[in-house]
């Protein structure tokens, strides 16, 4: 046994009336999950919050002191919903001016197009005074950082982009490993043999997933664990738990998460 | 004019790790979002929190105290990590127990397929006490209710048939209306002239939601309110605005949300 693992955790503050009314499904939630996993950083919460600037400074507060990071999405572009900015300096208690290096960059990206830099487009060169700048490869206007709050866009191809140039900065811990074996066996017949296996295996978070598919129902055991060992040695069990029920153990692909 | 409009909202709280892992995208959420809004109640908040019971019973108790209905998602079933029906218990201060009613579901279902009504199955008859149940047509073993907080299962299909199974004991305000117009302007082109209309319309709930499709930039402009002479007059002129700045507005399918 080596030591313990050093864990990271994170949190995501998703910004948008348009998720909460259904009109648009979020696609960053489940990205950033698994890139921040790839990043030895564990994912812990979030939250999906609508357009109030009360309700995103509450959010962040609560999340930045409970976990390392905090990324948010959405709210930063030119338009009078777009808020983000606003409501990271009232979080903070930072005033929110225009960012002389955020302004450089849409000068060059709008003397390049053509379009106006009117004063809608200076809104998103705006944020908390003292923030370090998020690169935009796609469409030029930053993300921002202060502390530990990572603020991105709500447009995933800009979201994903914005991911890529800051994911240096993040420190992560051990990675979490992960081993997926599905069954077609009902969760009420493993249910037993698993919570044994749980209780063995205290380092592996072994999770139970019921599925439907193709008429028939079945479940997924995920292993998870820093621990590749005791890992590896969980899901032998799993697997020879499932044999011993009569059913056949099938890998899923996302093993090794 | 009228008297002000009944407005009705709700939360939902999403139970599972395996959102947070990444391993497994969110589906209810979308749903929720949009069954609700045709129930004429306006999800404001969502929390993912992972399978621990401080944290389950926390968003809970924060989110059924601020809205009308709190909905939940996940962590029913059988196994040694459903530990939902534990976690509602200890934020209500109620002890957990095997439902009677529960009970009888389950024994009629199980006699019916041949398959044991072990220990663990058993489980999924725990409610706080003095819930009142939520009918699963699909797999049997029921979701419940306790107060306000409607806890339904994680698995999108049973999911969305307990929602039909309750949807006649919500009641709703006014419902919101959208109309969603497209068009190939930037953002930054339309901001000014949203932010007058948004300031003319304060009964109207403007949006701007900026989109790349086909190697181009657009923005979608969603009108919301429960006012329906409000939000077509306010949609006449956003029309009215992208034309003159030499946009052609796209009517997109989902207006009437």
């Amino acid at each position: 046994m080596t030591d313990r693992p050093k864990t990271v955790t994170a949190a995501v503050v998703i910004i948008g009336n348009e998720i909460l009314s259904g009109r648009t499904k979020d696609q960053n939630l489940g990205f950033l999950a698994e890139a921040l996993n790839e990043a030895g950083v564990q994912l812990r919460e979030c939250r999906v919050v609508s357009d109030i600037e009360a309700d995103i400074a509450g959010a962040v507060n609560e999340l930045r002191a409970r976990y390392d990071y905090v990324f948010t999405t959405g709210g930063i572009g030119p338009t009078h919903d777009d808020i983000t900015a606003d409501s990271i300096g009232a979080a903070f208690g930072l005033a929110v001016d225009h960012n002389p290096e955020a302004v450089a960059i849409l000068q060059a990206h709008y003397t390049h197009t053509g379009a106006a830099l009117n004063e809608a487009r200076m809104r998103m060169a705006r944020t908390p005074v003292g923030a370090s700048l998020i690169e935009n490869p796609i469409s030029k206007a930053p993300g921002f950082l202060v502390e530990n709050v990572f603020v991105l866009a709500g447009i995933p191809v800009v979201c994903q982009a914005m991911f890529h140039s800051l994911k240096h900065k993040l420190v992560g811990g051990d990675p979490v490993r992960s081993i997926a074996i599905a069954v077609h066996l009902a969760e009420g017949t493993l249910a037993k043999g698993l919570g044994a296996l749980q209780e063995k295996y205290p380092e592996v978070d072994m999770g139970s997933y019921p599925f439907y598919r193709d008429g028939r129902f079945g479940a997924s055991i995920v292993s998870r664990s820093q621990s590749v060992d005791r890992l590896e040695a969980a899901a032998d069990e799993v697997r020879l738990m499932m044999r011993e029920l009569g059913g056949e153990p099938i890998e899923e692909a996302d093993s090794g998460d």
